[in-house]
């Protein structure tokens, strides 16, 4: 692992493509690790949508602390991460159950999770009781350019997943529109 | 073309994997298309979230109609689609632009798009105004099972798009999490 700062304006490109995240927390006590799907941009800034609520372990800590940070896991751990997404942090401690790395982050308590591609530090603007909605706001990214394995992958929400498969270039379609 | 019915419980797994998406309006006069990555689900039932703004000449028409139809690409249309995205529906007729062909839907006025996948039509719930984040009821799910390419395709955000690769079943791993 070897995680550099990736610029801030660029960071919505990790999430855009609509992978499976890890969400890590710090609830002033203990860590904990949470699987979403779902998630949007909504902004290159980058803001951020994420749908979660009460029933998530969790949620507690986003409230209480208003921060976490997204994680980017890549295909070699899916195992890992639908496993996490299967138990609670209220009676596991995720990091240790699964051996996943820890980091500090630099702007924020909850943790990096080194063995990802890539994390975004994100502060917690608002909570939309419903449909209960976290608004984000990125403040610090982090890339891993030294993993070998950088397919994400996506769920399908029937215990099957897609892996990223080819790239398609269409700049020439485009041009104007990089929004950096 | 040859759209069935699908079940409106699974209708979340057709957004759920984050593809690059096809939103088709009707303002009272005429369709128009609108090419967006910024969606996520929000519960099973379905509901989603899609993030847009007066910036897009599709708003108008989402504001007044209160209705669209999510429709869902594959990679055979994929310059198609990413050029709907680059020209305005205020001076442009992109069904006819295009070559697309508009259905008449079953709950709403806004059209099925022929040429796609699967589409999801949808009662405007609510708009959020800041950061601009639309909440959509599904409410008719519409699935062509015999079209021969099946694979969406998801935006990096820098006129590159990444392709669905393989299928990773994970069932073993999660058994009692399908919400169907």
């Amino acid at each position: 692992m070897a995680f550099v700062e990736f610029p801030l304006n660029k960071a919505f490109m990790l999430f855009e493509p609509g992978p499976v995240i890890l969400v890590s927390t710090h609830d002033g006590k203990k860590n904990n690790l949470m699987t979403i799907s779902w998630h949007m941009v909504t902004d290159f800034t980058p803001t951020l949508a994420l749908t979660t609520g009460p029933w998530n372990h969790s949620f507690k800590a986003m409230m209480k602390k208003k921060e976490c940070v997204l994680n980017v896991p890549t295909v070699d751990i899916i195992e890992k991460v639908i496993s996490i997404g299967d138990c609670s942090g209220k009676d596991t401690d995720k990091f240790k159950k699964f051996e996943l790395t820890p980091l500090p982050a630099g702007e924020v308590a909850a943790p990096l999770v080194a063995d990802c591609l890539a994390c975004l530090e994100c502060k917690i603007i608002d909570y939309i009781e419903e449909p209960g909605i976290f608004l984000l706001q990125g403040v610090k990214a982090w890339i891993d350019n030294e993993r070998k394995e950088r397919r994400t992958f996506h769920a399908n929400g029937d215990c099957t997943f897609v892996v990223d498969g080819e790239t398609i270039d269409l700049h020439h379609l485009m041009e104007d529109k990089i929004p950096f």
